[in-house]
């Protein structure tokens, strides 16, 4: 069977399965999540020993420690991936709900009705438990899912499958609500891409490149952010001990996240007392800065910053300084290298708090707080399949809800139109 | 100047007003509606003039009857765009409302914001009132908007696109909120298409052709619908005068639009009694049928529906009927040849009218109602732009709401993560 045959059936297939799915009641998708959640526990000896094989791969193949790290299924990762389904299961479901109903003036009466997406293809790279993560949020909101996962994780993700598949089953669902591409050929992920007709919605999960070719290469709405070049303004009327305190938390209490800080914007008058201050923590905390012409004057010995630092998701222990002489100062900067993904203002200013919230253009605006609080748990989501930079559908953390749509219903008594 | 450079420059000056139009207060849209609305009337003579011309051309290059019928700017054409902008602006403005809101165990107290989508991009064929009634909505929910009609209309859609600009600038709107490509290059289209950096949506609004080269070519998320193959299954515990009447008005009412009735099911119990009643009532109407093996039986004389007749989108007084051995058989058919638009159920049953609304999967699920109140004025939503099979953040037809999007906005109180 050639692979083009081979996507397609697969494909047909889970919108078969999703056809399933999306009639379900949440006891029966919660107890395969349960038997799923059940199922990893027992299969924990054969996942390890299947996980080292990929592990084993990637170190002769000599991939850094980090990427190692990332892949391997260690008792404490396995415990997390059944606990995040256990605790899915808890949460409501919102499928079948009825919003905005209203009976209109010829007596017909309209609703929308809360409905899974259908059939929901992940694409992403190396961590393994995102296979799990995924297939239990997309299975928890009614869809079918297609995951294709990083070669380089090739014999967890398959291992991972049958477990869930085998939950699945226990459950009485349809296997097909769940399907892993594990074929090493890359030309497997172009031609999920077009399968228009069977998949609604594509999320790429990894690195700028890969997310870059799926929307290229995509025919089917795809959910994504690219990066995420997240800026902390610290305006004149900042509380300076929390301006120090949030600074240092968005840069370094994980700098390899896509809410971390990247630039740190500073107001023109506070700029002379703020700046070896928040240096002086930064530092101590391990962070390297980059500076404006102003800054550099201000904290000599600072490495001046380039073009390209303003548009750097460093993901690292680096941070840009750019000293700004007032907030719509500050505003251009975010609108013109910020990537709309988590903007932060300091300030004790109501009508600057205000405008900053209603101007800003970013999937998180947020007031005198860190960054890094763009996460579906933080924002209360429960659980969250990744976030869009995207303004459709989705803009931000996706949890459940973002996993569905709407479609319009109506109750009629033989109206017709004239 | 190069296209490619054209096109860009107008994307980036589109971005650049939308960060205005984004944070104009309702009364300002209201304002310039207004404005335009008034220059549509004053410039009434140039505008017929300028359309005649379109026109003219359309009638020398043999365009048919129909085509050119929707390309004449009558009196009564220029009046609706004119009151359609009207009743725009008397409609409530979601944007900046809250919603969602929740206080954190951390004390960080979250909403969400509804924000216009930023800049959207709309792609259309002949009808020159789609610049004025899009470039209205858009205006309406905070977008700025970029207009590339077809190019038998580029004289109208010039005049067009001048009056609503210096409507807005009566109101202190910048220009570049609403632009016009009236290039008849058609490379334009493909070069919009990829300004992914500066528009957020690319609404398509044509035949399937246009439709389908626009995602094909497009890295923009895209909203749209490639037909409407529409069903109406007539269960055998229907109200049979019912049922004869919505069949005849989702048919023939407006035989040309995307919710018109295509494929009649009924179900074999009633089939011997209903298809010769609703057959008389159908020639009345002008329909002529082709049926399935079971249909022709019963109707002697009638032309046998091919597999083609079930894909099919008429768009005319033909319909394709087929008896159905049951409500399964019937959503069986519907989930293979239905294109997610409108799906209505004729029945008396309390069970099947509930299970049909849950388990068929299409923008509109209608009970004992024609499928032709699939549309934003029916259904209430005041105004549409156009109506989504996508299930990505539209699902239906498309309103003021749907040209908006919600961002996460968080209040703080200095609270950093652990």
């Amino acid at each position: 069977m050639s692979l083009d045959t081979q996507i397609t059936d697969l494909a047909k297939n889970a919108r078969a399965a999703a056809r399933i799915t999306a009639n379900l009641s949440a006891e029966q998708k919660n107890q395969a999540l349960m038997a799923i959640a059940a199922g990893l526990e027992a299969a924990k000896t054969d996942i390890q020993a299947e996980n080292k094989k990929d592990s084993d791969a990637a170190e002769k193949a000599g991939l850094s420690p980090a990427m190692i790290d990332r892949l391997t299924i260690t008792d404490k990762v396995l415990t997390g991936m059944a606990d995040g389904l256990v605790y899915l299961a808890g949460l409501n479901d919102p499928v079948g709900t009825l919003s905005d109903s209203a009976i209109r003036p010829n007596g017909l009466e309209m609703a929308r009705m809360r409905i899974p997406l259908g059939v929901i293809g992940i694409i992403y790279e190396s961590r393994p438990n995102v296979t799990v993560d995924a297939a239990g949020l997309c299975l928890k909101a009614g869809n079918a899912v297609i995951l294709r996962g990083g070669s380089e994780a090739i014999h967890s993700n398959r291992i991972l499958a049958r477990v869930i598949q085998e939950g699945m089953a226990d459950a009485g669902l349809p296997k097909a609500a769940v399907q892993v591409i594990d074929t090493p050929d890359r030309e497997a992920v172009n031609l999920v891409l077009k399968q228009e007709a069977c998949i609604d919605l594509i999320i790429p999960r990894g690195g700028e490149g890969l997310i870059r070719h799926v929307v290229a290469h995509s025919t089917i709405p795809v959910l994504k952010h690219y990066k995420g070049v997240c800026h902390a303004y610290v305006d004149d009327l900042a509380d300076m001990d929390m301006a120090i305190k949030i600074a240092v938390n968005a840069k370094a209490q994980r700098p390899g996240v896509c809410n971390a800080l990247e630039t740190l914007l500073v107001h023109d008058t506070i700029a002379p007392v703020f700046l070896p201050r928040v240096a002086e923590a930064l530092k101590e905390a391990g962070v390297t800065i980059k500076g404006c012409q102003k800054t550099c004057i201000l904290l000599p010995g600072t490495a001046p910053a380039t073009q390209e630092d303003w548009e750097a998701e460093y993901l690292d222990l680096v941070l840009a300084v750019k000293v700004v002489k007032d907030m719509d100062d500050a505003m251009d900067h975010i609108a013109t290298y910020g990537s709309n993904h988590t903007e932060a203002i300091i300030t004790g200013d109501y009508d600057r708090s205000r405008r900053f919230i209603r101007e800003v253009d970013a999937s998180l605006v947020i007031v005198n707080a860190s960054t890094r609080f763009n996460d579906g748990g933080e924002l209360g989501l429960g659980a969250e399949i990744g976030i869009s930079t995207s303004k459709l559908h989705a803009y931000g953390p996706m949890g459940i809800k973002e996993l569905t749509t709407t479609k319009f219903v109506a109750w009629g008594s033989g109206q017709v139109r004239s």
